[in-house]
């Protein structure tokens, strides 16, 4: 690790809430000030976030690379040039924390390749938050990201889910893109069985967050809405 | 979801590090100020991450309930009564995040099962942290907790690890006790392959914090002492 180099800082972004003060801690923001060279998912969300955390941050004189999962190897490579030479780079995503279930990973790898130094700053990330709220087991879990498009696939895998947290006691995590959310609803409730447990974490750290953990058939009793909003689904094991 | 009950905050601690400012949001230490009764994994541990929120913080007017493992189940009713009853109750786990890796569960589980709020507060989470500057895959990714004690039984998972790792592209995160860490780091160097990825992030957050990604063929070129303190290890593919 040498001292000359520069350090890839992991920044988290807010999951959509306007206010800072309840998510980012001061000495991240401390931190972020000092940088001007940025990786980001989106430049505007990015510009976004930097203003929130300070009116006065010279965004104009800041540059900003896209990192997202189309970036080319070779501008990969101009990012990881700015850390040669000595420039620390904040890597920053849409929402959440990068590399989790969001672009990043690729630029922290080709850092860990040249022995760079990649720091991790504390933020709010949604599938740890759900998780820890669920109630379920923390020991064992499994994030599978996005469900399959395909509705039989994607039923396959529930139920895959569902069998090995009765087997295993293993908590399963999942989502999809908002506006599949009340398919992905539909067939939890149609096809899980009626005493399997699962956790429904919706607008989380948002002033609407919802977050309960109930059996499928009370979930069935009511009707719920959500399209459109961001949604961890957690199958489990009531602890 | 009925307004004069209690809400259950779960409260992140430190990684064993001095400073709040770099890993608590302030709003989060706010809603603390504001709680008087208390779940915790340890009182000592807790009432120091109290006492470095604010120096004149109240401890003597707070309730602290022991909620560990060990808790018996009258225990945790005891702790639901004061939820029931309208008091706000905050756990506090020993480091980090409650309720992953940590006690915690048992007691949102209660607290759903009589449709209570809970709230989760940013903070800081080591299994994140490694997790998001591994430059491993964040889209699917495994927890396993510890490993078994049993060299025999821990060797066979580490190749499991790597064998899912190889065929489906999973990161595997796993831990163990600080004091078997050099047993586990024997394992991998002298069991995995030469080109199978492992990532080692230790003492997050602190000063000395190290967070590397290397194939088990480097990793073997140095000697490294990792006993005693708080390790995440992770086998994983480079993005």
């Amino acid at each position: 690790m040498l001292k000359n180099k520069g350090v890839l800082f992991l920044i988290p972004n807010t999951l959509g809430g306007e206010s800072l003060t309840d998510i980012i801690p001061q000495g991240v923001m401390e931190r972020v000030f000092s940088l001007r060279t940025f990786a980001v998912e989106e430049v505007k969300s990015a510009r976004r976030l930097l203003r929130k955390m300070d009116r006065s941050f010279p965004i104009d004189d800041c540059i900003f690379h896209i990192l997202t999962k189309q970036t080319k190897e070779s501008d990969r490579m101009d990012m990881l040039m700015h850390l040669l030479n000595g420039t620390d780079v904040g890597v920053i995503s849409e929402a959440g924390c990068p590399g989790i279930a969001d672009p990043g990973a690729e630029l922290v790898s080709l850092a860990h390749s040249q022995n760079l130094k990649v720091i991790p700053l504390v933020g709010p990330s949604s599938i740890f938050m759900a998780l820890m709220s669920s109630g379920f087991s923390g020991q064992k879990f499994t994030f599978h990201g996005y469900l399959p498009k395909e509705r039989k696939d994607r039923i396959k895998q529930l139920r895959d889910f569902e069998m090995d947290c009765k087997r295993n006691g293993t908590t399963h995590i999942f989502m999809d893109t908002p506006f599949r959310n009340m398919n992905v609803l539909d067939d939890l409730l149609n096809e899980l069985g009626d005493f399997t447990y699962l956790c429904i974490a919706s607008n989380i750290s948002l002033p609407s967050e919802s977050i309960q953990t109930k059996t499928v058939s009370d979930w069935r009793e009511k009707a719920y809405d959500l399209n459109k909003i961001p949604v961890i689904f957690i199958i489990g094991k009531p602890q």
